[in-house]
């Protein structure tokens, strides 16, 4: 298949190398320099679960688009959920009729955004619980496991999702086509929007997290906003089981574990995804009019943060 | 006038030095014993606006209040808003039914705690923008200007008030009668329970806090769920009038100054006075059916941070 991956960051280089070794046909498009020069003078380098790859790949910037010759099969979305306009925008030229856009961004809403430049129709919806770092540029760490889940937003475009399925399962993706990918994508969202915005705000790790004043009140009462505005979208979401899916990871092996958007926020003074995860339930709580006051707050205090520490 | 002071640390010190200045016969009550010790030895030693100024007062630790001979007229609270259980739980004995007690202290809700020690037409309420500084065991800064409003209670108090604030006076604390302090704690409250709470959480300074995105519909947020709970209790915030003093001090020359709570809980880790500012809010709220959810989250946020910085 050829498939382009927009986002060539520890998620976006995972995908790409292990599609490529699968015998696809690959293209990165990536917005950082230092990436795009280092993965074009000695091919993109990876700690491959200890053994050491190096895989030659094209790679371009948004700027270069029109330097891309053939159209892709399937366009694989990395990009960080903030700046999903921007490289769409730039990217639009290589999106014709029969182009497929596959999301697997954490987070709700990135259809919303992604709608304006493709078909419903041609549009791919996932999860992923693979994981992936940059040790810097041109250079990633992919080890462990994962899964992929994923499935047509609209009906026509199933047999194409399956055919993906199929791809993304040769090269040892583990890919399952799912009948309600919703589900699971509100699911991981409510577990980012409890963990990942607490964390970052509050800075600290899951296990601590656990051990605050009121927590177990306060993850309910998020999961309980997050199952208002699902229902508004045919969504039924088992807060029980969510709430105990969370709680569980208090004690789990991930305890120590600082989650992303801390990274984002704390250590790397980057723009966090609480837009696209906490924003989005109080953005479509507002359009249905259903309250998300502890979702509203958390987003604005994160943003507040942003500000403060001058995040990019 | 016969006068105890619960609670010798900066505002304590400075309300007892310039009392006793005047001609009062003051005694302090703390619990910290490093001050106790150098009270007794030295003195209390203060830079009372750049003069070196030493004064011998009689200071008992809470569980040496049986020491404690003469009845005081008036006893002054400046103890930490979350240690005024325990202290007046310590010095039960020396209030008698002629004692009046004055509450000085930042937040609201403090009178829900007193009247089981005090009756409501001998407690006394107020508040006072004096500003006053530590810098070691029975080391005081009191440098600049300030003043104290205060009332009764309940009516009958009336008379004992406007001794107090002419007892005051003498002793150039710039005291008036006030005939609503409430509306004044409750106003200086909402201005706490914005820039405090924020600051805190955020770990900025005023002005900073000034300059994040969506500060205005935050502010105006929370001093609204002060208003509607403020309104329960008879009081009619002007709410307009309030968010334009807190934005006032944005550019104002406050700006870079960190709020006390702050100062608790990011530099000192120390228990903040949440539970009286925004926590009161949340506790009435429920008790009116009133939502007061920013406050309510505000509360919890900041009491996580106090678990996770270990705060005591």
């Amino acid at each position: 298949m050829k498939i382009t991956v927009l986002g060539a960051g520890g998620m976006g280089s995972r995908f790409a190398l292990m599609l490529h070794r699968a015998g696809n046909e690959v293209t990165l498009v990536d917005g950082w320099q230092a990436n795009i020069d280092a993965i074009r003078k000695d091919g993109l380098q990876a700690d491959f679960n200890g053994e050491p790859v190096t895989v030659k790949l094209p790679i371009y910037s948004p700027i270069e688009i029109d330097r891309i010759g053939d159209q892709a099969d399937l366009i694989i979305v990395f990009t960080k959920s903030n700046q999903l306009t921007t490289m769409f925008d730039a990217v639009r030229p290589i999106i014709n009729p029969d182009t497929y856009v596959l999301c697997l961004l954490n987070g709700i809403g990135h259809e919303d955004v992604l709608e304006k430049y493709v078909a419903k129709d041609h549009l791919l919806l996932g999860i992923t619980m693979w994981t992936a770092g940059m040790t810097g540029p041109g250079h990633a760490t992919l080890v462990g496991n994962g899964n992929v889940e994923l499935q047509n937003f609209a009906p026509a475009g199933k047999d194409f999702a399956q055919q993906v399925v199929q791809v993304f399962d040769e090269a040892g993706l583990n890919a399952t086509y799912s009948d309600n990918v919703k589900y699971a994508i509100w699911r991981k969202a409510c577990v980012n929007g409890t963990l990942n915005s607490l964390c970052a705000l509050l800075a600290c790790n899951i296990g601590e997290l656990g051990k605050t004043h009121g927590i177990e009140g306060l993850l309910k009462a998020i999961i309980a906003e997050f199952a208002a505005v699902g229902a508004h979208e045919g969504l039924q979401l088992d807060q029980a089981e969510i709430y105990q899916h969370v709680a569980a990871t208090f004690t789990s092996d991930i305890a120590d574990h600082y989650p992303s958007m801390y990274q984002d926020l704390v250590i790397n003074h980057r723009k966090t995804e609480i837009d696209f995860i906490n924003g989005t339930v109080w953005r479509k709580g507002e359009q249905y009019g259903v309250p998300t006051p502890d979702c509203q707050l958390l987003t604005q205090l994160i943003q507040m943060k942003e500000v403060l520490v001058k995040a990019k």
